[in-house]
């Protein structure tokens, strides 16, 4: 069998689906200094709720990618860490931030472009 | 004034959710290639409406990532490429894309196992 993210019933789509994904790349970007507990990570994601981190670390945990330790403190406190998988992942990820950061004056001037001419038609 | 993706109203939050996307790593993919007419460009894209085609050209478009010309045939043909912005992100997500199909066993072990374990606590 041949995997191929192009067929939309390949697992390696849900995987691509999975890591090209904002919240993956900004979580695993934190993760990949220390391990961190929920609450610490959930500090350092502006705008993300503290249910769909949730989801987001379960999903990850589920793929491999990071690990969830529970230790047995009162009340419990659980850390996330990334998995030498997840390790494996950071630089690709890195370098799509710092494309963001790098390239954002670029994509601004563009955005204000095609809002000109759009404007520009809709007033023709 | 700094731009960090980690603040979830700087531009670059946008532009990171654009680019980390399974769909915009799958369409600069192909048109890295060559550039494409639109019904080309769907058939490639297993499980993408002909809507969401129009709505993340027209985003890529807007960005700067793609230019789309339209030829005085009849019917009008459109035909959509890659510009020289958006090539500078394809190594990147080809790398997303290699990733994704290089791990994907290990990815489905990982599942298998979180799986059953989930399965036996919640049998337990």
């Amino acid at each position: 069998m041949e995997w191929n993210p192009y067929a939309g019933t390949c697992p390696t789509r849900f995987v691509l689906d999975r890591i090209a994904d904002k919240w993956t790349v900004l979580l695993l970007g934190i993760l990949a200094h220390r391990p961190m507990r929920f609450n610490a990570i959930l500090r350092e994601l502006d705008g993300l709720s503290q249910k769909m981190l949730s989801q987001v670390l379960k999903s990850l945990e589920r793929d491999g990618l990071v690990t969830r330790t529970a230790y047995p403190t009162v009340p419990v406190s659980v850390e996330y860490a990334i998995t030498p998988l997840g390790q494996t992942l950071t630089a690709t990820l890195e370098k799509l931030r710092s494309w963001a950061v790098d390239n954002i004056e670029t994509v601004l001037n563009a955005q204000r472009e095609y809002d000109g001419k759009t404007l520009g038609q809709e007033k023709a």
